[in-house]
């Protein structure tokens, strides 16, 4: 692995151990095997690694979406929603998702990582729209959808719902959800009609 | 007014100048017109008058969708939607919805507040349903519709909108992703097809 391997995987080490206000540069050091002169030579802040860390995480989430994938578009979409929802365990939500969701509220005070979330929002609908848009061309999908209006619209639900996952942990209706979204917006992507099949 | 709508517009007050994290007894106390001791003899703590201030927002949000309302159900969530989601102005999001993130991020950690917000969440839904069964009795809905995963995946899509209309700011697709919940979640419950109107 490279530094900056080791420092992303740090970062996340910390961030699930603190959550994001109590994460300081110490808390990521006391993580990283190097030495903590080396994360003060590539990062000048928490501030500064936390943007390099988002950018991270984008790359790893939509390394399992690939472009070119010869995966059926709406199986892609029924695995983004999986994946992004949560896992369907009574145990709660998991610690990153609980880091991640105080590191999102943080944004309207924090210009860097707003600008970060911002991008990494456009690539996530893009990528939804890119896939839609394949379905569409391959017969898959009606071809009266608006690919950026169904991202946006797939991209908040699975969002909310992993936000609600996360919030009322427990007692969170997050396989509802999942089957709703799957239902009314999923289903609804082919030429199939929207519910008679599972209704 | 009675002294306790008196201490929810204060807390309301307080709320969007503070923030929840830097929200005070004190903070509430100096919205308040009336003594700081009439505030501690109703309240102990922040924690116990938030969970009543959440119940008093729940009951103000319920009060605009009334169960024996007369107006069509599907303008009903349309205006739902609307309400949640947030303005079409260009302005950014409003303090109480800054709070307000800032409030939902820390219900992992606080369990009174995790609780309201849980009854909260289950409130909204079941009005949600409402709405829904109400629209298939009266024939505007498909009689195949689940009003209970309908609203779980209605309620993830307009939270998780609103919730990217305050942590993206300016650049948040905020319009984008209500036309996406129209056109995918709302126009799919009526028998005339899902998007064949509007693309």
């Amino acid at each position: 692995m490279t530094t900056d391997d080791d420092i992303m995987d740090a970062t996340f080490a910390a961030l699930c151990k603190h959550g994001y206000a109590d994460l300081t540069m110490q808390a990521i050091a006391d993580e990283f095997e190097k030495s903590k002169s080396l994360l003060h030579y590539h990062y000048d802040s928490k501030e500064d690694l936390i943007v390099t860390f988002m950018e991270h995480l984008l790359e790893n989430f939509l390394s399992e979406f690939d472009e070119d994938s010869d995966d059926d578009p709406l199986e892609q979409l029924q695995r983004m929603a999986e994946i992004v929802v949560g896992s369907d365990e009574d145990d709660g939500p998991d610690d990153v998702h609980m880091a991640l969701l105080g590191l999102r509220a943080q944004a309207p005070y924090d210009e860097a990582l707003r600008e970060q979330l911002v991008r990494n929002d456009q690539h996530i609908r893009e990528r939804i729209a890119d896939i839609v848009r394949s379905g569409i061309e391959q017969g898959r999908f009606r071809d009266d959808i608006d690919p950026e209006q169904f991202a946006a619209a797939f991209r908040s639900a699975i969002e909310g719902a992993q936000s609600h996952d996360v919030i009322l942990g427990p007692d969170a209706p997050t396989e509802t959800a999942l089957a709703g979204i799957e239902t009314f917006l999923l289903e609804g992507l082919t030429d199939d009609g929207t519910v008679e099949q599972t209704a």
